[in-house]
């Protein structure tokens, strides 16, 4: 439905801060592939990448795979969010690719994967979006 | 083991921004109350609090929890965090109360319920958390 | 709506095995209390009750706490559970209080914590369930 | 470390029911392929797979996977599991590949596709395992 510059165009209009945090490497299908660009307001103590940052990325990363989807078509929002850290991400860009495993009339579920900058795999997630009626 | 107050103290110098985004409240045995303060930039399209917002507080309670029963041991890592959005949040204040459920040798587990500004129920998460050995 | 006997009338005639399985303690408001009488083959290795024993209970409490407040109103149907197993639990009966967190017109969340023979808190969940048009 | 048979041998001593519920496909580095044959009682009303069905072998598969690797070093006990139910299965065999995201020293974490009958995913789940001391 959406491209990538045409999801941005949309975001830097109803969501700037979105867009400035994540940007659309590639959109596939049911997947799409972002980076988020280094920041030191990232960092917590120890110099990792905080919680909050992946977990913004994952909602993130698949709320713009549902505008690729479906159109700008007023507001999906999210239910559910199940995260797994698993390893202490570098400090650097991080890479996210999303993957919709369901695309129903009121619900849909993907699963992200988390990449640091030195590619290792740091966390796993799955979101449930609800959707408008369309 | 530390007070509100020494918690905030311990923040200040080493994580600032965990201090100046959420307010201790209350401290109460497996306990805390916590408050975080509206700022425009928690806004998300639509007028609501943004998920990041919540999941960050979530995160952010059960940490100040466990400085608050187990002192400046070193850094507790979060494993694991699910949360659940209920409804969506009204444009404000909102509040977190944690509970601890679990403090074992390795893992700490704990659940969260967040209200927002007219006190609706407006999220439930659990988050784990790995502790450094004591 | 329906009381616990009515209940379980109800599921003698729908779904025996859920009525086999799991027992209505009380019901208050938005809350249920559930008793599982141990059965030989809920043990894993070790002599500690099963996790899948756990999670059908937290799954279980929460469908009759929906037939409480809805009635035999069709299948609501589970679209996401997340549990935590808190502690290894006695052999012996199990006891759960489920509590409603959100009925709404699509879905219903609920919370459920879980405790042993000697009433130790051994597990903690969260249930979503899609409920049919009313 | 163990292959399918070695599993399935040391299995039928120590978890006859594990065994008898879930047959190994195929194992490969670090994944695993399991297949759960049809019977009766995993219905539900509306004649669908139930949710405990399906909790219970994204557990079990991902149980089964930290054998391949780790062989039969004492209890392996699950601390978290978090399951979407995406569509209705059909009745008939069910399917799961199981795939781990982590073996660190104390934690390990997995992911499961399960996909039912006719080949349609009905669930994806994430799993944690406390790991004893190697």
């Amino acid at each position: 439905m959406m491209s990538a510059s045409e999801i941005e165009a949309f975001l830097v209009e109803h969501f700037p801060a979105a867009v400035s945090f994540c940007k659309i490497s590639a959109i596939r299908d049911d997947e799409i592939d972002c980076l988020v660009p280094f920041r030191e307001e990232f960092l917590r103590p120890g110099g990792t990448l905080s919680g909050p940052t992946l977990m913004t990325l994952a909602d993130t990363a698949l709320y713009f795979l549902l505008l690729a989807k479906l159109g700008p078509v007023g507001l999906a929002v999210t239910t559910h969010l199940d995260i797994n850290f698993l390893r202490k991400p570098a400090a650097g860009d991080v890479r996210a690719t999303g993957r919709l495993l369901k695309l129903g009339k009121q619900l849909a579920v993907g699963e992200v994967h988390i990449k640091d900058a030195e590619g290792k795999l740091v966390a796993q997630a799955s979101v449930t979006y609800s959707l408008p009626p369309r």
